[in-house]
């Protein structure tokens, strides 16, 4: 988390060069160190995943940057309780009922955008009685948001976009610069599913348009920074998936330098 | 520390905007994150001042940057054991001879600069046994390194940098800038023994009377941080003092924002 900050440059999201009005670099490094015993309680398995999700949530919900690292603790704690991606499948394979209430305890605490049309709108309190009645674990929970939410999907396809970027650092000979090319990489293939459901699909798409001239060179990264601050462009789903993709690489003996 | 590191912009020091070549900013933040049990530690009082420096620093030294926080350990410890200044004053008070050769196993692991005809050499497998002959505190070793160390003086006279710092920082309307301006004053009016220690006593009162230009509004703040990096003077001991001032401000009340 503390690496996937601090890389710059980083179209659109807060980096060493770049914080927003209301949340700061600050509260980013801030929410990472707050997390660190909810991390140590997944390592050793403590909890379910869902309530570790709800814990981490409480325990960086003190600084005021606002919602800070949701996604990446959906992405985290499986592969942490589990090791690696493979880990983490078999982790997310035996989540339950249980797991799925206090995930949703757990999106109540944030601001994370819902879609209007949302059957389980999270502020709805039937929504825990639906996923009771219907018995939905956190698994399935995820399968109902995969299509709409790229951190979701992770959880459904195995971590297809997490193991693509882990392998694209651990390839790199630079790591200072590794970062910032991996998440350039998903900017210009996939469109991030938190932009589109803030301004709509088309937008999501013009900026991985614009992603990929930077990657062919025809535009600069600088400008495509500038464009996505002055259009409130944050792609903070693939700041998510880098993340995750960052414990997924150290794990397997990439070093930072 | 992680609010220290941060804030930009700190002529000569690693900032947001500026690492340097062997320590980066993701050094002091690795730093930040990987010293929190032995702060615990400290909080529950679970050992001596000496011991946790030592545990600090091995805690601390996986990271490939090099010594980024020694002498903020050497300030926060007994800070974090006493709970604010006059605590950590009753905490030295009651160091012991196995702190100090505890403090010294600290000192072997760093590559802190020691001046040449310092009689405690550090690298002198004798130092021990002195220490030992003379019955020597940790306190009494700070007594003793005070004439050339600001952070050993701290412990001497109560903390009074450390102190002015958290008042300025308390008295400050804009948490943002406050940091930044709590250094620059330190800068201007402190000659930093670190630089002294470095590069002699001349250097350190010509970077203090340039800090001093700066605060009369005379000079930027950049082109004193472009002079300081391009004779490598980076106020190291001045950082130590910011951070044990954050840390008494915010244990007052201060809120960073």
């Amino acid at each position: 988390m503390m690496l996937e900050v601090c890389a710059s440059p980083k179209p659109g999201n807060v980096d060493r060069c770049h914080d927003y009005p209301d949340t700061r670099l600050e509260h980013f490094l801030a929410s990472t160190l707050m997390v660190r015993p909810v991390l140590e309680r997944a390592e050793r398995r403590a909890a379910g995943i869902g309530t570790l999700i709800r814990e981490a949530v409480q325990a960086t919900s003190s600084h005021r940057g606002g919602n800070t690292h949701f996604g990446a603790f959906i992405l985290l704690m499986p592969l942490v309780c589990g090791g690696d991606i493979p880990g983490a499948a078999r982790e997310i394979g035996t989540t339950t009922v249980q797991d799925a209430i206090e995930f949703y305890r757990a999106f109540g605490m944030t601001e994370v955008r819902v879609c209007a049309e949302d059957e389980l709108d999270v502020h709805d309190p039937a929504a825990t009685e639906q996923i009771h009645a219907r018995g939905m674990t956190l698994y399935d929970l995820m399968v109902y948001s995969a299509e709409k939410d790229m951190v979701a999907r992770e959880w459904v396809n195995g971590f297809t976009l997490t193991r693509r970027t882990a392998d694209l650092l651990l390839a790199s000979d630079d790591a200072r610069s590794a970062i910032p090319a991996a998440f350039l990489n998903l900017l210009a293939t996939e469109q991030d599913s938190f932009i589109v459901k803030k301004f709509g699909r088309a937008k999501a798409e013009q900026t991985r348009l614009m992603a990929a001239e930077v990657l062919r060179g025809q535009k600069s990264v600088e400008s495509l920074d500038a464009w996505c601050i002055q259009e409130k462009v944050n792609p903070g789903s693939l700041a998510d998936i880098t993340i995750a993709a960052i414990y997924t690489a150290l794990g397997e003996g990439w070093q930072w330098g």
